[in-house]
């Protein structure tokens, strides 16, 4: 039975906001969003699907993700 | 009256795909979505916002797309 591994993947956010020594709610303000958002965001609810689609689109695109964007 | 210029940003996907020379068939087979989730994208409909809110989380936290996750 060959049982093909599949790789989970889990948000790294928190650890990446510890290192910049920012609370949930600066990293809010921040953004502009709610810290509730970053808190669904740093336990894998609703966030590393979005995030993994980005990645590979900046990846097929060779861009950065503020390239995605143009002001109108 | 001091009325806010507020900047408004468009998606820029349709220029960067056709400067790949990719369809929207091969963009999408790319990253692993359905053609009319790129036609979203490059409309600025469905989940375009949620880039922008990644984006400036990666400026935030000085990293890039990928570093917002990692295998568990």
């Amino acid at each position: 039975m060959n049982r093909k591994m599949e790789i989970i993947y889990v948000s790294n956010i928190a650890e990446l906001r510890k290192q910049k020594k920012l609370t949930q709610r600066q990293l809010a303000d921040l953004i502009g969003v709610d810290p509730s958002t970053i808190r669904n965001w740093e336990r894998n609810r609703g966030g590393i699907e979005t995030f993994m689609r980005l990645t590979k689109l900046c990846e097929a695109l060779d861009c950065q993700p503020q390239d995605l964007f143009k002001s109108d």
